[in-house]
């Protein structure tokens, strides 16, 4: 019998990077909001996962209308997001049940591929906490206090989601204080003690951050469409 | 009078990184070759500008061709490539005659805007040496001997082009010998004792490396040229 896997979708951003007031995981590609092609990918690939998606408080009644609206009848457990990730994430991990894997996700990457996702499961099983990464395509310079200097990009990882860890390992994480450093669910694996395992990412994996994405992830979605069709 | 501005266009690269047989910078969005869109941008915003286009000796004859095939008539010096972008670059060099401040960018980067050129430029006239930057959106993690680990973001910026400089501060800096770790103008610059200077970059700016980037230069070509209607 494979581990049972639990997903946790974080979706309680109020986007306000985006400059409008709908948040942008609710803003709509392919026809329907983001965080339904964000779960759909997951249910694809997996048997009957467990999906607890993370909702800021205020848009949990809008985000049942939605799926009304759009007939969208995935099961799944809703909880409502804290103030921080930090928060939104230890409140998704109180729903996890007996899973003995969890994969935590942002929302608003849509475009996650089936075969990440297997990927980034089975290296969770042997190293109890994997993120997938991809290497930096741009030169990087870092600021210090005497101004700022190019830094080595071979030796650097542009982190992605899943992260997929042990369940025991993350709910220990979690236990720890917030921190600030904390930018993602690695990081607060990293601080607890466990070592972190990098696995294959994925550049069309994009994260939606800014009205630019939204017309990026269209485009990609239509690409990804016209190839399964083919 | 302002000063006189040189632009290199760098686009000597084989494209292995695409897959294909054409060079990215030849290939087509919105109807015209990449190299077509990326001059464009320079003569849109600057007065007469200087350009200095350096391409791969064995598609000089297809560029010609394709400058007649698409009546593409704005003056440019045409320059061999060299093995490597920092040979590629030194050519170039070669060309910039009475111009004061010369400006540096990727051939496959056609979406820069004229306010970017115009910010880079006005900087480096009072800075010497200004390249455009951007602060990274995902996590990233730094590899090292004992695995792999966080690191503070906030301390990154994302280097992109046009890199602008004092016409004096680039040609000394590109009496160095080659080293590997040149892997942008500013590094050549910043190994020669000249600090760099930061300016405002626009995530717009994409860097075409990737079939997916081909996707999204499109998407965004086809935003820009709806905005500029509306």
């Amino acid at each position: 019998m494979s581990p049972q896997v639990a997903v946790i979708i974080v979706a309680g951003g109020s986007g306000r990077r985006m400059g409008g007031k709908l948040p942008k995981q609710f803003m709509t590609i392919g026809g329907k909001p983001i965080l339904m092609h964000t779960l759909q990918r997951f249910v694809d690939v997996l048997k009957n996962p467990q999906i607890i998606l993370v909702l800021p408080t205020a848009r949990i009644e809008y985000w049942k209308e939605l799926c009304r609206t759009y007939g969208f009848n995935q099961p799944h457990i809703i909880c409502e997001g804290g103030e921080t990730r930090f928060d939104s994430v230890k409140r998704g991990l109180e729903h996890i049940g007996e899973a003995s894997l969890v994969a935590i996700h942002d929302g608003v990457r849509p475009l996650v591929s089936g075969a990440l996702i297997q990927r980034a499961i089975a290296d969770a099983k042997v190293f109890g906490a994997v993120i997938p990464v991809v290497t930096p395509i741009d030169s990087l310079r870092q600021i210090d206090a005497e101004g700022n200097h190019i830094i080595d990009r071979t030796q650097l990882r542009i982190v992605q989601t899943p992260q997929v860890f042990h369940a025991k390992v993350i709910r220990k994480a979690y236990e720890q204080p917030y921190s600030s450093a904390f930018t993602d669910d690695a990081s607060v694996v990293e601080a607890s003690g466990h070592d972190i395992c990098l696995c294959e990412g994925d550049y069309a994996n994009l994260k939606i951050t800014t009205p630019i994405d939204i017309i990026t992830a269209e485009a990609l979605l239509t690409a990804q469409a016209k190839l399964t069709k083919s």
